[in-house]
């Protein structure tokens, strides 16, 4: 009988011998010396949408948090439990970190509930609806143009929810004052899976574009 | 200007003319048919502790969460947000996965705080403390054991918190009817950084122990 | 009728056959100019962890006292009889050895025992009690942590124990005075049988960490 | 700077590669299942006499208890710290091994510093002083007989010493009840280091006889 999943044991072993054997001495650096990422990826939960592997990143580069829909919730010091803000706070008072990278992406369940609140709660405690309650206003509105398709509307919803998370992270004081002193640059980046596209919000206009790549 | 860290920009060049290259029509499957993965993985947002990384996994694979200290917190229906329970609902009745592991890791900031609740809060909204104090009777208990060194410590709570994690996953209803089954398991998993080494938390036990691998 | 086990018969011959054949000028010599070891193991009885073999060392290097647990107990000039002070006095003062090494180990039963002291004696005269009492203060703080699993308050008593003896060692004026002087080192190391793995304690922390090993 | 002596990090690689890869199903069956050493051998710490060596013993064989001169001090239930007696103990009650082997060896520190008592004590605690003066009789005798060259009376005192210890086993009730029984015996060995010799004490005259070896 084993304890793990027999395809992470598989895994596992692939890693041993291959990406741990290449960069042994960087994980032993990085547990001798801690870690000091230089960016915070806040990410989706998606299969398909790991930051490290889109960012193609090593060990000790990316501090990520990954929740549904890559949401970040307003400043709230209320003394409610806040897993993302408290992810937020240690990246970026404890760990220093430069970058903030909201990454969105194509085809989200998260943003696809949120497009039909009237669906049934998937258990009582609907988690899921209230968690995507966070852009409800933004959800309402785009749900009224039936003029876009389906897939226009999500696709617009995605992308509006991540300039949404990127004006709440300048809602957490530590994070305007940083930002406003240049120590601190906060980005959106949208993948689309099926062609492996990212498109880079532009931080003037707001708009999604394609990065000059040579 | 660039609208992304240039860090990142280059990384994703290497990702589309590697991975992505070597896997387009997997990506392109994965968005037409949208995502199946059979395991979610609740990790840390630690940059040494990629769960894709560790277990050597691909795109639509694993559905992950990371948080600070790979926290579970227990089922409270109460109208709040709770950004892990949200994806816990998404990963179970929506997607159907049938393997559910905690990962933790050694040297977690968010399990070092725990233990020093006496700390300064980072900033006022103290949203680690806050986070933390899920853990706090057991951080309190270990804390007490001082012929134990720091390291100790800190490992044996990072291993308790997992068993408590794995513990509230159980409070959760649509969890522990699923487990009752035999449709979904329940893993946890401890990754020293350092040396590489994965350990496997026996479900009989509780105790973490190195998988054998030929 | 044969006056020893068979087995050590069997064994001596292959002995004979071997080892001595291939050593037996060391031996002789060792014989004739007399021992010279320059490190003296404190181990446990255990017949999972000789020394010898796990340091793959050969005649003539190890000095070994092997007591229940690999315990060393507080200097105590009181005129009775202690058996590991005087390995320790004969090691130290006369053969000067340059190192001590205390040398625990996985599921140890000593250490078992003396997590369990609610156990009926395993004989009236209550030796095993007794013995394992000169760790009972640790061993009553680790039993009070109930969040560790039984397996994880063992290997903390085991190596708690280690740290125990170590400072034990510290309170023999011989070994205080020749470490101060830079003439005698202390070490902790614990085995853990299953895997082979050896930890080693870091003497800054008193942490066990595995060496690394190239 | 390394925390364990170098020769023995040396030897531990040594171990892992050779005899641990060789036996590691044994190891790992062993940690699992517990150990059942059919045999306790008592010992002498000297660094020439490793009865694991000398028996060519695997893991799990060998329940060995090592002080100085392999002393066995007789059944007292005083309360105080009886190292060899809480082995005894737990080898015999707990682990029920089939046999026990007292074995002594040529040119032994402890038998000589027994036989020239007047000596100044290694320190002021004069442990040896003390551990010694368990044979302190039969030393006295022995000296005395000045016929004897001084070689051939530390090997008296070396094989007195060792039926010394048989006796004082026969002092626990434990030991005297399941030697009556047929279930324990006690056998005494005596190792001469030099030429590789071993000489088995027969059961019935006492005497130090050369076992047949085809």
């Amino acid at each position: 009988m084993t304890h793990l999943p027999e395809r992470l044991l598989t895994g596992y072993r692939s890693f041993m011998t291959g990406r741990y054997q290449a960069e042994s001495s960087r994980y032993r650096a990085l547990a001798r010396d801690g870690q000091e990422p230089e960016t915070m990826v806040i990410a989706c939960c998606d299969s398909r949408a790991a930051p490290e592997a889109i960012f193609d990143t090593g060990p000790g580069e990316l501090f990520v948090v990954r929740n549904v829909a890559n949401l970040v919730p307003p400043y709230a010091p209320d003394g409610e439990y806040h897993s993302t803000s408290a992810a937020l706070e240690f990246a970026v008072q404890s760990l220093k970190v430069r970058n903030i990278v909201v990454m969105g992406h194509g085809r989200c369940g998260g943003i696809r509930a949120a497009l039909a609140p009237e669906a049934a709660p998937l258990s009582p405690g609907d988690f899921i609806g209230k968690w995507m309650s966070l852009v409800a206003p933004a959800a309402d509105t785009v749900s009224q143009n039936t003029m876009m398709t389906a897939g226009e509307r999500q696709t617009a919803l995605e992308r509006i929810s991540i300039r949404y998370s990127i004006a709440n992270l300048r809602t957490f004081p530590c994070v305007k004052i940083l930002e406003d002193k240049g120590r601190l640059t906060l980005s959106g980046a949208w993948f689309d899976i099926s062609g492996g596209e990212l498109w880079v919000m532009n931080r003037e206009t707001g708009d999604f574009e394609r990065p000059e790549i040579d």
